[in-house]
Parts: structure tokens; sequence; C-alpha cells
């Protein structure tokens, strides 16, 4: 069937979102955490890890205007700070209950079961549990103006990562971290490695690696 | 083992590119179709489809200054119009051959193997093989100064899907469309669906649906 965009326009609006959300495909589930200036520990979970470089390292998350995740923008804007957590795809039931409404006050690592931990000179918690660790400082926020959405960029300060994970050539496969990946607003995936293929030439087809 | 910035600004720029890339996670592999203003025809895959809004329907794409895909690029800004193909995982080198430097002229749709299809009222041409295909138009171009990348932003003009694939609650599931994904530069994916769950309350924990 052909959808137009005035069918869209039409449909009930979580029928759309769902449609919109689930059709932009899998990402990673990412779970970001932050400490409010007054000292309290956030984690919420997204979905919208973007690569923006490689050098220097820079990352970027959007924020939505209607998010209930006011607490990490907000965290992030007033210390600069924030951490992103790749999970286990086994912890995917507590990864997803990090979106619920939790008021401020209440950390979702204890609500949801997850384990905060810290590192020298980064206020922002990490998560204990998770199978990468990544440290974050804001570089740069930029507002899209056509629906007043966020992108947030910010640069990798460190990483943690079982060393033997990543391939001679610098390649780390979800597959072989077993970490979580997502489609729309609440569905969970693994994933699947099918192949890697060489560096594509004009005059030959691509052959398998790895 | 923890990788600090200053170790990652000084691993070599392939390690480091393909480090930062794959650990960014899995992406849908999706091929961008646009045709230029002189006529010419052109195909590329790109990893960066992030969902913006769903009302209106709003979807971005991250083009690197370093990419070899200006072609696209430039005829989006020509044109106002592009395609997005979601392909079946068994075309994978075909989409991955996509991403060779074939010059302007040479079509990637003649060289990969692909169909390009065309609808009434739009000239940017569709991937035939195509198991969803999204005709966008151009909204909004943001320069992200930080490392010159750009986002394009584009408004979903009309979308073709197979309808027994669309949910009651309008979820589609990558898995039942059997679409590609991919990681880094080079690595292409399957998915499972591990489970959805429900929306989530403060006071009890999510249960799976679907």
């Amino acid at each position: 069937m052909i959808i137009d965009k005035e069918t869209l326009s039409q449909y009930e609006s979580r029928y759309r979102a769902q449609l919109m959300n689930s059709l932009a495909g899998v990402k990673q589930a990412v779970l970001i955490g932050t400490r409010s200036a007054d000292g309290f520990n956030n984690l919420a979970i997204f979905n919208s890890l973007i690569h923006i470089g490689a050098n220097p390292p820079l990352w970027g998350v959007i924020f939505r205007p209607d998010t209930v995740k006011r607490d990490t923008l907000n965290n992030i804007l007033e210390t600069g700070e924030y951490t992103l957590n790749f999970m286990s795809t086994a912890d995917f039931e507590k990864v997803h209950q990090t979106s619920a409404k939790y008021p401020k006050e209440v950390s979702e690592f204890d609500a949801c079961g997850f384990t905060a931990s810290f590192q020298p000179d980064f206020q922002a918690p990490f998560v204990q549990e998770a199978v990468v660790k990544v440290a974050m400082k804001l570089e740069q926020k930029i507002d899209i103006s056509i629906n007043n959405t966020i992108l947030i960029i910010g640069s990798i300060e460190h990483l943690e990562i079982d060393e033997e994970r990543i391939g001679t050539d610098g390649f780390v496969s979800p597959e072989d971290l077993n970490t979580l990946a997502c489609v729309g607003l609440d569905a969970y995936y693994e994933t699947r490695l099918i192949s890697r293929l060489s560096y594509t030439k004009t005059d030959q087809w691509p052959t398998k690696i790895g």
C-alpha cells in the first residue's frame, strides 16, 4: 500500500508515532546517566545515538520536545557531562523501565535495579552493569527549529570496554558484545552478523572479510 | 580497558574510524536515491537515519565532510527530493557495492544490480527491489559547525509498504520485513526480536506484549 502525508496526518497520534518510530528501524538502546547540579542521579533510555565524527570522536543524541526525559537534558546542560551505557540484551526489561516517569528525586538506578558507579574527575554516573561505558562531554547544542527538537553533540572523554572485543582493525560487533538494540518505543532486539565486506572498488565485487 | 581521548587521538585514523563507527552500534542500512538536475540517477548507502519527529513525520540523515557521497547531498540540495529505500538482508552485497566511488555519470542502480523505479510527481528514483520505499522532501539543512558535518532533515511525502506488515498499533518490525541493518563501515546484520514491552509505570514492572 502507499501511505501519503495526508493519510499520515490523519492517523491517531500514538499510531502515527509507533509507525514512524518503528519504521526508522533498529538502533542501539543506550542508557544515559546524568547527575543534577544539586546531586540527583538520573538514568534514561535513548534510541537516537548517532555517529557524528571519529576525529575528534563525536556522537549525537536527539531530544524531542514532548519527551519525559527533560531531566537528562537539563542535567547535561547544567553540568556538561553525561555517560552513555551500552547494556546487555538480558537487561532489556530493566532498561525499558527507566522510561517510567519517576520524579526527579527518585534515582532510576535504584528504581530499575542498576548500580551507579563513578570514575575520577567525572561527576556523571555510569551503569556498573553496562557492557560498554562512555564518558561524554557536551560540545554543542543544536536547536532544530522545524519541530523544536534538540541535537546534543558530545565528545568522548574516555570509554571502558573489554579489550578482547576490539578487533585488530578497530571493529567492535554488537553481537559479540551482546548489546541490546531497540526499535520504536517498546521493542527490544538482538543482532546477528551476516558478514563484513571488503572496501568497495568500482571494478570488482566486495568479498567477505573478518 | 579504559581508552581516554588522548589515546583515541593517537590511534591510526582508519582504526579510530572503525572503532568509533562500530561502537555507535547497529542502524538500518538505507539506500538513498537521488536524481541530479541534469538527469543522472544516484544511489548510495547511508547508516545514519534518525527519527526526528512523528507529527509532522520528519527523519534526518547525517552527511560527513569526508564522504564520497557528495553527489547525494548535492542532488538533494538541487532538487529538494530524495528516496529512502529499506533493503532485504539478501541484498547486502549489492547494497555495500553502492559505496564504491563511481563517477557521477555512472548510475549505481545499473552498476550494483538494482532497478530504478519512479512514481508520479516525484523525480527522485526508488529502488524497485526495496522492502519499504519512502519519498522524502527536503525541509531543513543544518550545518554542524564543530566538525563540518551536515544534518539533512526531510518530511515524508509518501511511503510504500506491505500493509500486512503494519501491526494494529502501527508497529513495524525490521525482523518481519527482513530489512538489512549495518554496523560501522562494512558490517551487515539481521535483527531478532527479543520482546515488546508494555508502557512503563513507576509502580509496576513492564509486561511482554505483541
